[in-house]
């Protein structure tokens, strides 16, 4: 095993140890809503939102947006257990904003191996090991986050070509934003 | 504003009082390493595996299962953000594993309200306002959670016809599982 895992492994033999009363926690969210978030390793949305056990779900991807996986779990979270608010929470200083689709692909395609920012590019330690797939995939990069947000916020609520599969579902729900 | 935005942006401004010298945390993930897992409100992760704000990427959906979406946020994690190992982490008692694509897409097309588990099934509290579109939407349900976990690796480790576009750079992970 490696280091992280044993560490991670020794961390939650601690944690189920307290876990206690918690393991009767219902199912559905307690306080009715659901977050979508940042995968940014800075954030904390227990802590940022004053979250306990059972209390709301948590969706987080690269960015925090509304990706049709996003808007899966949103609508299973209100469909079957019950949510009627969601919260769509970027950050400042995101990675997302760093880079963009051509970036990325290009990057990918020199290299597999992690690239670091120097504050302007991401100079690939190495060349010749990429793979071209990156350049066909959509990486919802961010431009500008207030845009973003809205963007995301957006997209959940209204129906539109793009996904017009979920209009039906996403207009039903109530709006966190107003 | 409802009481729920009213708690979260209270929670939010008391965390944010005590951020201190966090605000000053790097953007790379400072033990390199990413999970994904469920959006389940019972899960906190940072308490499950011991993170503090600024250890790792938290990826979050339905199950915790490895879409596209969740591939998307770890190719990104690691070519970008440079981590080298990834948890995939599932739990007993998981929405998941009480229905179907052909339940909730049934249940969607009758009616958009909440649905509430009787143990057996998901009656739906009314009728005649639903929508179609869930009949046509790969939900990633959970029949065995064993084997989903399993098939989540699976998917992340080695290509498959299904998402040959991600197959170069996943494979060149290290394996977190052994």
């Amino acid at each position: 095993m490696s280091q992280i895992v044993e560490e991670v492994i020794a961390a939650n033999k601690k944690y189920a140890s307290s876990f206690g009363a918690k393991k009767d926690l219902a199912l559905p969210p307690a306080r009715g809503f659901a977050i979508l978030t940042c995968m940014d390793a800075r954030l904390d949305p227990a802590k940022y939102a004053g979250l306990s056990e059972g209390d709301a779900h948590v969706i987080r991807n690269a960015g925090g947006r509304a990706t049709d996986d996003a808007i899966r779990s949103l609508v299973i979270s209100h469909k079957l257990l019950g949510t009627r608010e969601w919260f769509v929470i970027h950050h400042t200083n995101c990675g997302m904003e760093l880079f963009t689709d051509d970036v990325i692909g290009d990057l990918l395609a020199d290299s597999l191996e992690t690239a670091k920012f120097d504050g302007k590019a991401w100079p690939n330690p190495k060349h010749g090991d990429g793979a071209s797939a990156g350049q066909f995939i959509k990486w919802h990069t961010i431009k500008d986050q207030a845009r973003s947000v809205l963007q995301d916020v957006h997209r959940i609520r209204e129906p539109s070509s793009r996904c017009k599969a979920y209009s039906g579902l996403r207009l039903h729900l109530r709006r966190p934003f107003r």
